[in-house]
């Protein structure tokens, strides 16, 4: 098999679903700012976005994992073939620009409607489209932090997506605990110079571009210890003349690129700044406050990460899909005339499928609600209003990045599961999607970072408040729909309600138990995370469920599409919610039996 | 990093506690047929196998991971570095006869205690274990079903390890479906003309060994369709003459070697069988019985690759664990004086390397009790103990298969998050058991088949009688600690014989539906094997706990290991075992949820 026999389809009718009736593309469009957002905007922005990610980038991706990226002698790292022209047309179709501001060369569009062609871009190649992902989050920071003089500098360039960007934070002895950054930046004149050592550094190095602007994280001479002591500073590969032409070569050398498991077209790079007395670098706006900047960055990417989980997932259900209804493997249980005899009518094999379409669905309907969220909270003319929708992006942003990046990285192996032996070869392209989504729970903050952020700073900071207002909304409408007419509803409708009072009572429990217990809050954390992850996807997919039966109720002649709605939120039902109540006997058993071992027991076996 | 950094500690106190305590060692060697199987013995074998799986074939994995298996110019394949001699080895230490026959050269030592050497060498190198334990499944073939002559003239070799062996099943078309089989036998004087291709062959060429006895099901010209009529051939890669010494190349040819996602030291071959006119193979047994005589080995196989389930957790965990205590992330939660400041401490890290050791010591506890029973099937002198002990091997061993390769793999995936962003690179090696541990739930049939067999052949056949049986007596040891005076006894037995409960009820309500519902027990399949393996799991767990406890209390002085085995017991209890309800409730959700979609509407979104 060659890469060109396993195409990608954007699913449009699902999105355009999600997009319009569960996330309500025409409210978005119509906050001050979006005027250019019309429906027919929309529609060619979705439409040829479509063809870019089947037509162009997904064919490199199994080009990018074989040839991977690669460190010239130059010390340039060079990236896989077509893929630098493709960067180029992305550039010259204005992509970069999406969501960005007008006066500066951006679209003027909606977070929204971005996150609809992110998903299809990660969908269609994870390992190229980081790239863009890092250059949006890199214009977020420094449209909101940079000076003016900065941001005319600067922001054209990466907007235009003719400079990318990325986010240098991670140091070898510091990757969760930032605290233990040691990047020094010293004054000098008007800018700063910047000597450390940054790892991990996604497409830290590459030649798409001429220029590549890092935001480092490094330290000022008289900076307090720890996370207070943190300043954010641009730190251009090569530096910018002040008429915007570039000048010399910065100090900022790439070391080497990581040998990974998965994501090979994206230069993950060892960088070192100011190897011959400091690299030049110019502070992102005030000392000692870069954490709190770069969490702009993170927060941004940690919504693109979790729609990475997504993208995967609808990758892997593509592929298994299209696999398991060719493949014939004796008759299916239960099989009649009519049926094809596909693995795909096998009872065990569409459970796994029902699987991935059921979650797949439920992360879409979660990470387009969150970004017309984002949208809202940073548009509407409602102070309140906006104030609410910051709230819900707050407390959704750690679930949604844990949780689809969880499940995106369960369902590429159920995806290789169901291509059986061909699935553990690598020709087969299921394995790939596989170690790809298997930096997704680690990068931007592993699984225990979110949920850390989740109970500390969204849960236990306001005695649970905003998490129980929006669990009490989805309980109200898992027993609305418990009491409905048709089946699948009420078995829906009836999970959620359960399930939804699991994670109140988690929730509640631990509000108060944290107070006692200073280990609780890290103990149970995960587990609470997967618990209300489950309850958010529960909430979209009955959502969407409602809202299907409501328009078949009306008359929509769609009838194989709507219909489709309600029994795959009775699937997640009955093979998913269940675990809720798992899930809060886990979380109520309290740190006990996780610290009761020392040190010495742990290593008792060997 | 190198290999070198990587050591593999065999945990032989945890191995001869089990071994001991929870498997019977002693009763097992006092069956007939063990008498060299003394103390002494066990105690050298033992040691002599940690020092090989320590010392030679850990610091091979990682050499064969990346050099992989290869195919020459010549048609053979090649192994990597060191691969060869290692084997020699083994052959010169007479370690691929342990379980065998003296009288054919073999050890004549207990299933049980080979299992045990099966898990330190599956857990030093996965890769290279596949080749001994396929050789072993390929004796127990021939000598339980080959002709004097046959036995006579291979059965030496392969017990000495001279001559490996191969399972020749999967065709191109036939892969969970046999009865698709489509590879000729012609009878040609006293030996048969055999045809086909076969695929997925592990170790089907390699320069191990002068020879490879290849086990081959092919179809007589006679054959009724189906698997009735696929019958059991020898194909030696080269012939070999009356008096034991090599002849002719046989027509067998390696037409190329797959690319796989891991195992990459382990050659996968695609064979072809007698291009030029027919490969000489030998009849095993009787026509048309070949399906019958494989699953011997097969059986023997998937407890076996169950075993690397096991043996990739223990892996996993060592080096998960060894990367938490020297890597320090800020301060753990609740740390005090005395604790190491390692992320081990982390109540989130711990929660993670809690699950990686509760789920391991549950696989070991099932994998060596499920062996010993198998001793106890073939040589107990109670007819009635020998059929009891058969039919618990019978249930065991798809339970233990599908259950404890998802959790191996689970567990893989767990080690790799313990390292953070160092476990996606694949120099720390995390990565590599994830990518080895991925083919264990699809070859030796996947998850699924290993839960259509548990349901329909173990559970459905006999009304569920042999499962609910296993059940109370699981059921009960719960109740009994339930009501036990230490708190950990007291919440792992509550915990347990509420799972326990739960399967019941499972298996009580398939027994009834599935006679009104034809697709229910493929439906139902694997959520009930994923509940019958935890509560298998905990059983093991459970059993170890109060062992401990009366060893404790009988004044063992091992209290530091011994004291660990109730918490150990807990954390399952806390943190596993309540998901048996939900698996239950998802059981008896039926067919329904699965198979409601229409195969346009699985494919509806795109």
């Amino acid at each position: 098999m060659t890469a060109a026999t396993i195409p990608y389809t954007p699913p449009l009718k699902e999105i355009r679903f999600v997009l319009d009736h569960l996330a309500g593309m025409a409210e978005v469009a119509a906050l001050p700012g979006f005027e250019d957002a019309s429906p027919d905007m929309v529609d060619s922005i979705l439409d040829e976005a479509a063809k870019i990610a089947g037509n162009v980038l997904a064919p490199l991706n199994r080009i990018g994992d074989i040839q991977g990226a690669r460190l010239g002698a130059d010390g340039v790292a060079r990236t896989a073939e077509g893929w630098g022209a493709t960067w180029q047309a992305l550039v010259e179709g204005g992509w970069n620009g999406l969501p960005f501001d007008p006066a500066r060369g951006g679209m003027g569009l909606p977070n929204l409607l971005n996150t609809a062609v992110q998903e299809m871009w990660h969908s269609a190649n994870m390992a190229f489209a980081l790239c863009p992902m890092l250059t949006q989050g890199a214009v977020n920071a420094v449209q909101l932090y940079g000076s003016e003089a900065l941001k005319d500098l600067y922001l054209p360039k990466m907007i235009s997506g003719e400079w990318t960007g990325t986010m240098n934070i991670t140091e070898p002895q510091a990757g969760s605990d930032l605290a233990a950054t040691r990047s020094r930046a010293v004054p000098d004149g008007d800018h700063h110079l910047v000597t450390g050592q940054k790892i991990f550094i996604t497409y830290g190095d590459h030649d798409l571009t001429e220029n590549i602007v890092h935001l480092v994280l490094a330290r000022l001479p008289d900076a307090p210890p720890g996370v207070k002591g943190i300043s954010l500073f641009v730190v251009p590969k090569v530096l910018v003349n002040p008429d915007g032409s570039l000048g010399a070569r910065n100090q900022v050398k790439c070391v080497s690129l990581e040998h990974k498991l998965g994501i090979h077209g994206s230069p993950t790079a060892v960088l070192s700044f100011g190897d011959e007395g400091g690299a030049t670098g110019f502070l992102v706006g005030e000392p000692n406050r870069g954490l709190e900047y770069m969490f702009t960055m993170m927060n941004h990417a940690r919504l693109a990460v979790a729609m990475q989980g997504l993208s995967i997932a609808e990758r892997a259900y593509q592929q298994a899909l299209a696999y398991a209804r060719d493949r014939v493997q004796g008759k299916p249980a239960g099989w009649s005339e009519g049926l094809s005899k596909g693995i795909v009518n096998h009872p065990d094999v569409r459970r796994l499928l029902m699987g991935m379409k059921a979650k797949t669905e439920a992360m879409r309907g979660l990470l387009y609600s969150a970004a017309a969220a984002v949208d809202i909270a940073h548009r509407h003319p409602d102070g309140e209003t906006r104030a609410r929708a910051a709230l819900l992006v707050d407390l959704l942003t750690p679930i949604a990045k844990g949780w689809c990046t969880e499940t995106g990285q369960a369902l590429a192996s159920d995806g290789v599961q169901v291509h059986g032996g061909m699935g553990f070869v690598e020709e087969t392209g299921a394995a790939q999607h596989l170690r790809d989504a298997r930096i997704t729970t680690i990068y931007e903050g592993t699984t225990a970072i979110q949920a850390n952020d989740l109970v500390n700073r969204k849960i236990l900071r306001d005695g649970g408040g905003t998490a129980t207002t929006l669990l009490d909304e989805i309980a109200a409408l898992g027993r609305e729909l418990a009491g409905h007419g048709d089946e699948p509803l009420r078995v829906t409708g009836a999970a959620l309600a359960d399930a939804a009072e699991q994670a109140k009572a988690a929730v509640a429990w631990l509000v108060v138990a944290a107070r006692e217990d200073v280990r609780l809050p890290a103990a149970a954390s995960v587990p609470l995370l997967e618990l209300m992850g489950l309850v958010a996807g529960g909430w979209q997919l009955a959502r969407a469920a409602r809202l299907a039966a409501e328009r078949l109720a009306a008359g929509d002649a769609d009838a194989a599409f709507l219909s489709a709605k309600p029994l795959t939120a009775r699937f997640f039902a009955t093979h998913v919610l269940p675990r809720a109540a798992a899930l809060r006997e886990t979380v109520v058993s309290g740190s006990a039996s996780v610290m009761a071992l020392s040190e010495e027991q742990l290593f008792g076996g060997a």
